[in-house]
Order: C-alpha cells, then structure tokens, then sequence
C-alpha cells in the first residue's frame, strides 16, 4: 500500500499524473501521453501486415451487447452503466430542489442503452456479427478504446479509466491459438525492447462471489488467459501489463460469429494497458524521460 | 432527416463509421481515426509557442466536480452518471435472477463517485484551483477529452460520446477576453485551411425547461459563446464544429481558481469537435481521403 501511494505522489508531485479527487481517476500530462501515443505506434508497426483492418470504439458500449458479453455475471463489482435525467419540467423541478436541500438527487436517474465498456474487444463482435461469415481465414483486427473498471485504488497501475489497445484474431480454433502464442512470445520480445523486467503467467480473474471462484479455477485450469507481469508498485504482486486470451468460441455463439463454413468463430486476442506499460516505463525507467536509457528512447522515438 | 440517415448511412457503407446499433455511438475506422490525429497535430502545432501544459483527461470526472459545473442543472437531459452494483453474495443472486428472467436489472445500480464528462474543460478547473493562486499573466492549457451527451441520433454529427480538443485560458477578464477573439479569427482561418465553408454566429444551446429559455436568452445577449458553423447534413441547420466561450469569472468562483492578486480567475475556452470536423471534411471532399483537395492533404499530412 505504502509503495503504491508513494508513486502515485511522485507522479502527482512531478506533474506526469494529476489528482481529480478520486482514486483511480488521473488526468494525463503532455509527457505520459506522448509515451501512450510512441508506444501504441510502435505495437501497430509489428502487428502491421497481419491486419485486417484497424478500429477505435468510444468508451460506451450498447447495453444489448454489454449483457450479451456475460460481464455483468462474471463482475459485477466492475461494471459500470450509465445513467440519465429523463424527466420533464416537473421532474426538473424536483431536482432541482434535491440539489440545493443536498439530497441524492441520482436515484432519480434511469437506465439509458449504454454501458461503459469493460474489455475493448467486446464492441467489435457485434460488428462483424452483422457482416454475415468470416471470410476464409478469418480476419485480425487492431482496435483501441477507453475500458472502465468500478476499483477506486491508491495503486496508479488500477486506474478506473483507462486504454487498452488490442489485436483481436477471429477465425478457427487453430487460427486463435497460433495467434494468442505468437503474441505471448512477442509481448516478451516488446517487453525486453521497453528493458521492463517481466515474465507470463496464468491470469487470476476477480470472478465474483462464491460462484466465481469456481469460474476462476476453471480458467485458470483450462490455460485460456495469461498476463504478462511486471513489478510497478510491488514485486510480490506484479501488475498484468498485457494479456493473452483464447476465448473459445464464447464470444462466436454469444455474438452469432460465423465462419466461412458455418461454424461458431473462435476468438482470441492480446491487450496491452497502455497507461500500465507507461507507468512501468516511468516506474523502471524514472520519471524524467530524458534519462531513460537509450536504447528504450530509440524503440519509442527512433 | 432524411440527409442525416443518408449520410450516416454512406459512412457506414464505407466502414468509415461502424453501426453499434444505437444512435450516436459508432466505431470509428482507421481512416477516421486518422484524420482525427492529424486534425489534433495541426491544431496543437498552431497554439505551440502559447501554452504552458497539456493535458488529457479519462472520459469521466467526479461527481463532486460535475455538481460544482451546474450541468447539470442546467442540461439534465443531456448528462450521464455512472452506476455500479454494490451488493453482496446474495445481492448478486438476485442480480443473476433479474436477468435471467429478463427484469430491468439496472435498478439495483448504485451512484459512483462519476459522472461522464459533458464538456471537456471542465475537469481542469479543480486541478488549477488546487495548485494555489494562479501564476502573473495566467495560464493557457491545451488538453483533450472524451465527452458524453445523452441524444440519440440519426444525424452523424450529433454523437452520444465524441472528442472535443480544447484550448483553455485562465487569467483576468481582458486575457480571457482577448483569447477568445484571437481563436475565433484563427478559427476561421483554420476551417479555410480545410476548404470548409464555415462561419461564426452566437450560440443557441439547449438550455433546459421553462427557466432554461431565459438562460439561453441571456447567453445570447450577454454574446459569451459563439460557434463556428459548417453545413454537414443540413444547410438551414449546420453544425457548431467549433465553440468560442467566455465564462466570465463563473468557473473561478465555482471551483475557487484565484489568480496572483487574489481575484477570481475568468476563464475562456476554444473546443474543436474532433468527430465533427472529421466528418465535415468527409462530407465537403468526398469519402475518398486520397480525393481531397491537395491543399487539404498538406495542411493536415504535409
């Protein structure tokens, strides 16, 4: 705990984070998102002839599609819907009122068609749901977006709002898993490149509740998520800074993904937490980007 | 209407926007995606020498500050508060229960300490105020942010969550004053840059209700806040892709932002819609980026 809110001042102190009040809601200086921006730039480069196409979603999600992705079972804790004043003149009034006697004027707010999205990928099944069948091959595509996660921290790596910048593979069984490989041993050639000690493991997803420990165990047993760890604000519990998921063909039935030959799609795909790897850089590497060491500076700026 | 859906309806054939399947949330393409960070690059080169940081904030701010901004007051129907679950084991039964049998889950969602940011200036006002009174002469903040506006619509330049780019200048009146008048000319200069046919009138915003007419009434005399017009879908109702407003000292006393000699700051801001900029470019030059005119091309990639 000490360690985390010591770099997370620093970070304030030096002016490459800024408090909003609340923990895990940071505004970014000039410096912090030119390192996102090279970083992403540099991810897009190697992924760059294996693309199909590339996309950015905002940070909501239709919540037709937010139920349909099965979030809300596995975290609710996490999740976040959004909310809206859906009165008319009258209902204003009463808000107003509430507002100025100080009561919690938001138990008037309603539900709207809108989620925020807790996974980038999520967005783009739909999309190519819609299209009909996978061309033969299936297709990769680069995409980015805000992701929200409702776990106020003092830890600057559990930002609440934050970018995840991913390469999604949908085609056949085959196809995801030499995918998801490629790119756990790829994350680790990047990660050395960044000089940022890191090393894989199987992912340990909050799954909710009593339930959810088993849901976890499952995951965990059948290999379908990996993380890719480095140390930010402690050694014992290094933060995920990529992960490397084979989703099965979860996401293919729950979307009605089809392939060529009619079968479900499989999906895999690899995120990189693009404020995480940042923190990392500036956790590693100081918090004067000046000095970080020149080969790093090469990989990003060169 | 019918102008709107059409268009919409183009970008979508041409995978320049994705369909989400609720209005005014779409997925932008690479291509869009582009012009978008070429738009920001030639912005950011214009007030280069002018501004003393920059910042980009997360698509939320806290619910403390957006209360102190009086949107919500003033524009209920556009806002959007962020709601998560907060129960416990047997809460999350009932969750599940809720959705199996298809009942409105989303009631049991609790209020979060956010709210989703509806103009992107206004997370930066706390930070200013917390730093102490301001330096000699002020200070001028370039920053970005994703806002949300709850209104459904067909028309493409009317998004549910799009990106304004914003210049932001805090001091006493005659530098707000000044600075306002200088982006409106530059503004000008800036859309003949792109080959847009644009021009400047007073604001018309949607002040809410009965009370909400004389507000608006009052904006407009008091000529605190213009807009840079550009015909997208419509020529009797073109669009505000750029806004020039003078806050007079409302936000320095809302958030407490004094300057060197103790007074309240005035503040004045110049916000580019990015999406629609982007899409007034697509609409004036043709879907083909390769077919805009050459001194649009070098203006935005030269």
């Amino acid at each position: 705990m000490d360690a985390q809110t010591s770099f997370l001042d620093k970070l304030f102190d030096r002016g490459i984070l800024h408090s909003s009040g609340v923990d895990g809601l940071y505004a970014r200086s000039g410096a912090f998102e030119d390192v996102i921006r090279r970083f992403e730039d540099y991810v897009l480069k190697i992924g760059e002839g294996e693309t199909s196409e590339a996309m950015v979603f905002p940070p909501g999600m239709t919540m037709a599609d937010f139920e349909t992705s099965g979030y809300m079972k596995n975290f609710p804790q996490l999740a976040g819907t959004v909310h809206a004043f859906c009165g008319d003149n009258h209902g204003h009034m009463d808000l107003l009122e509430c507002m100025a006697t100080g009561k919690d004027w938001t138990e008037g707010q309603k539900r709207t068609d809108l989620a925020l999205t807790p996974a980038a990928c999520y967005p783009l099944y739909p999309i190519l749901a819609r299209r009909g069948p996978l061309p033969e091959g299936g297709v990769t595509v680069a995409l980015q977006s805000y992701c929200f996660r409702h776990e106020p921290s003092k830890d600057p790596a559990r930002m609440q709002m934050f970018r995840q910048r991913e390469y999604v593979r949908v085609g056949n069984a085959d196809e995801a898993i030499e995918f998801r490989e490629t790119w756990k041993r790829r994350g680790k050639e990047i990660m050395d490149a960044l000089h940022l000690p890191a090393h894989v493991d199987v992912a340990n997803d909050p799954f909710f509740g009593r339930a959810g420990k088993m849901l976890g165990a499952s995951q965990r047993e059948q290999e379908l998520k990996f993380e890719m760890l480095v140390a930010i604000t402690s050694s014992e519990n290094p933060t995920a800074c990529m992960s490397f998921n084979y989703h099965m063909d979860n996401f293919g039935k729950a979307w009605g993904i089809a392939r060529a030959d009619g079968e479900p799609a499989h999906t895999a795909c690899v995120g990189f937490g693009l404020e995480r790897i940042t923190l990392a850089l500036f956790r590693h590497h100081g918090l004067e980007i000046e000095n970080w060491p020149e080969a790093v500076r090469a990989t990003l700026w060169g």
